[in-house]
């Protein structure tokens, strides 16, 4: 018997990269008047739905996808949360 | 006496609005051999840092930012944490 899960996966670059969109995003906030912004870094979320034999095994399966795809190593660091969902025969 | 504010802004696409990226992602990961995954929704992570009076004033500015730049209504839903940093003399 296998399990679904939730995965909720956060993509944020590493704190030394410079973050150009980040910086541009603060910049229209305070010409829009929301000059109280101090900084601003954009990141990935993304909800991924699978199925697997037990956690250990999803959680496998997601270090392998966020490794190879969702996230750059090189600039960025990713974490998940796991949520398991419903049984399946 | 203002504080600093980390605000943690998930932006997601509202349920019934198609991911066409998502989609591609999960094509890939299926071609890559991650058979296992059903679906993947990609939405926007962002971390703003912000100065304000108080905690109810930084949400009031918070939902503004949202909602005229980081999500679109018309087809996204977002939701922030507020995280109290340090105090401002």
């Amino acid at each position: 018997m296998s399990h679904q899960y939730q995965a909720k996966v956060y993509v944020t670059l590493h704190p030394s990269v410079l973050d150009p969109a980040g910086t541009a995003v603060r910049s229209g906030l305070i010409h829009m008047g929301h000059t109280q912004v101090e900084q601003v870094r954009i990141g990935k979320y993304v909800e991924v739905l699978l199925t697997a034999e037990n956690e250990e095994s999803a959680r496998q399966q997601l270090d392998q996808i966020c490794a190879q795809l969702l996230a750059n190593p090189v600039i960025e660091n990713y974490r998940f949360e796991l949520h398991a969902l419903a049984a399946i025969a």
